[in-house]
C-alpha cells in the first residue's frame, strides 16, 4: 500500500491502477508510419494528452485523494501547481466532493485558472516567486487544515504515475526502450519501478531540456541540483528532482539526456504536422532527442509517454 | 465493380473497402466526455485526419487508381486538385510504381507542393484560376495521355470514400445520426450509399458553411448551383456538387445545414483544445452545427467524421 512513507513496489503500483481506474482513462498506443520511417525504428506513443485533464498528472492526483480518509477528505486538499497537477487534484477533489484550493500566482493565465474552476476548486491568489506560493499554501494548512498534495514528491503520486508504465506494458509488452519527460521525476520515478521490476531489460532513459537539465546534472555529482525558475519552453519539466524521485531515478534509470529548445519546437511542430495530435512542448523532449541523435532509436522497438496536450493557443512554440 | 458510369452500391463500396485496404489506415472512433456533456448526447468522431495523407481523400483516390488497367497505369494519373486529394493520388500512383502529376497553382503553398513531391509526383506549375488549372490539366492529357481523377465527382471516389461510412458501421453500429461536412459532396454520397441500404433510419445530414452553400440551395431549387471561389476558412469544401454527387444527395441525404465562419472558428480551436486534436477548418463543420443550434444532439448518438488535418500552422484560424 503505497503511503507517504513507503516506496511504492510493483504491487502498490497495481493497486493504485486499480484504485483510479474509475476516473482515469486506458489512453492508447498510436503509431506513426512517417516518425517510425523517418527514425528507422518503431515508435509507440502512450496518448496521455488524451487523459483526463490533457495530462498524466490526473494519476498520481487521484491516487494522493483516493488515499485520504474521509475525515482528511473533509477538510481538503491543496497543491501550489498552477500547471496540470492543479487542475488534477481539483479534478480528483470534485469525485470525492472533497473541497480543494490551488495557490496560482496573480500572473497565472486565465485560461489555467478556468481549468481549475471548471471543477470546482477554489482559487488562492499570491504574488508569483516559489516562496509566495508556499506561504499561502502553509496559511491554509495553518487555518484549514488542508491536506497538501505534492506535485511529484510523494510516494502515492510517484505510484499513481507509474500506472501509466503498467499500461504500456500491457499494450505493448516487448519494448526495447521506454522514453519519459523529467521535471521533478514523478512519471519517471512510477515508469522505473514498474519497469525494472516486471522487464528491467528494457532500457529507461529521462529527457531534459538542456536549460533545465538539474537531474542529468544530479547523476554527474551525485546529488540533487536545485535550478530555480529554468527557462525553457517545456514549461512542465521546470521542476527539479526532489528527495524522494532523486534516490530512485539514480538507482535505476539507464540514462538522462538532454536537448536544445529549437529541437523541443522542431519536435512538437513535427508530432502537431505528422501525427496530428496536440501536445505540449513538454511532450515533445523524447522525440527532440531522436532528432539531436541523442537517443539512437534504429531498429529498436520504443515506447514515448505523450506527457500532456494543454498550451496556449494564442501563441504557439514556433511563433 | 464501381466504374465509371455505374452507380456503386453497397455491394461496390464493400469491394473498394477490399481493394484498398492494403494502403488506408482503418481510423478510430474518438469519444469526448467533454462534447458529449456540452452537447448532451453522444458522438463518435471518426479519425479520418489520422488517415494517410490526413485525410479520407486518401481512400477514393486509393480506389480510383487500384481499378486501373497496367496500360493506363503505364502511361500516368494526373489532376488539378492543390489540397488533400492531390496528395493522395500522388501517394495511390506510387504504390503502383505509376507516374503522377498534380498540377497547381503558382501561389500553392509550399508546405502542400512538399507533400505531393513526398510521394514522388511531379508538380505541374500554371496560373492561378480553374480555367488555367483545367487547361494545364488538359495539356497533359493530350501530350501525355495521362488519366484524370477527379476529386469527388467519379463514382470510383465516391465508393472509396463510401468506405469511411462502412468502416463506422462496423465501429459503431447502433448510431441515430451521421454528421459529415460537404464540398463537392464525394463523401456525403458515398456515405448515402452505404447508410441508406445498410442501415437506412439513421439520419444522415450534410453540413457546409453558410458562404459556400451550394448543395443547400441546390436541394432547394432542385438543380445543381455552382458558388466560383467561396469564401470560407473551410478550404476543404470551396467545391460545388457534381453531376454524379449532386443525385445522389438530392435522392437520399436527410438534410443540408449551413454554419457560418465564426461557429467554424470556434468549433475548430474546441476541438483542439479538448479533443487535442489537430483537424482542419473543413472538419469542423458537424460541431460548428452543433454549437449553432443547427443540428439537435440531445439524447442522441451520432457519428461525426473528422475530414482531414491539414492546415498551415504557422497561421492559426482563429489568429
Amino acid at each position: 500500500m503505497p503511503d507517504k512513507g513507503t516506496r511504492p513496489d510493483l504491487a502498490a503500483i497495481r493497486q493504485a491502477a486499480e484504485r483510479i481506474s474509475g476516473l482515469v482513462h486506458r489512453t492508447p498506443l498510436l503509431r506513426s508510419r512517417s516518425l517510425d520511417r523517418m527514425f528507422d525504428g518503431e515508435l509507440h506513443f502512450k496518448c496521455e494528452h488524451l487523459q483526463r485533464v490533457g495530462a498524466f498528472k490526473a494519476r498520481g492526483a487521484a491516487n494522493a485523494v483516493f488515499l485520504l480518509s474521509d475525515k482528511e477528505l473533509g477538510r481538503g486538499v491543496a497543491t501550489h501547481s498552477s500547471g496540470n497537477h492543479g487542475a488534477a487534484v481539483a479534478l480528483a477533489a470534485s469525485t470525492k466532493n472533497a473541497q480543494a484550493w490551488v495557490v496560482m500566482p496573480e500572473d497565472t493565465p486565465a485560461v489555467k485558472k478556468r481549468a481549475v474552476e471548471s471543477y470546482g476548486a477554489n482559487i488562492v491568489s499570491c504574488k508569483p516567486g516559489l516562496g509566495n506560493r508556499e506561504a499561502a499554501l502553509q496559511k491554509l494548512v495553518d487555518e484549514k487544515g488542508v491536506h497538501v498534495i505534492h506535485p511529484y514528491n510523494d510516494y502515492r503520486v510517484i505510484a499513481g504515475q507509474g500506472t501509466v508504465a503498467l499500461e504500456i506494458m500491457e499494450q505493448q509488452e516487448d519494448i526495447d526502450l521506454l522514453m519519459v519527460p523529467v521535471g521533478g521525476g514523478g512519471l519517471l520515478s512510477g515508469s522505473l519501478l514498474v519497469i525494472k521490476e516486471l522487464r528491467p531489460q528494457v532500457q529507461v532513459i529521462g529527457i531534459q531540456p538542456a536549460r533545465a537539465d538539474d537531474a542529468r546534472q544530479a547523476l554527474d555529482r551525485g546529488e540533487r541540483v536545485i535550478i530555480d525558475c529554468p527557462d525553457t519552453i517545456a514549461d512542465g519539466l521546470r521542476a527539479s528532482l526532489g528527495d524522494k524521485t532523486f534516490p530512485i531515478i539514480a538507482e535505476l534509470a539507464d540514462d538522462i539526456v538532454t536537448v536544445s529548445e529549437d529541437a523541443i519546437v522542431e519536435a512538437t511542430r513535427l508530432i502537431w504536422e505528422r501525427m496530428k495530435q496536440l501536445i505540449e512542448p513538454s511532450a515533445a523532449v523524447p522525440v527532440a532527442a531522436l532528432l539531436e541523435g541523442r537517443i539512437e532509436l534504429k531498429g529498436r522497438r520504443a515506447a514515448v509517454v505523450f506527457t500532456g496536450g494543454n498550451l496556449d493557443l494564442d501563441r504557439l512554440p514556433w511563433q
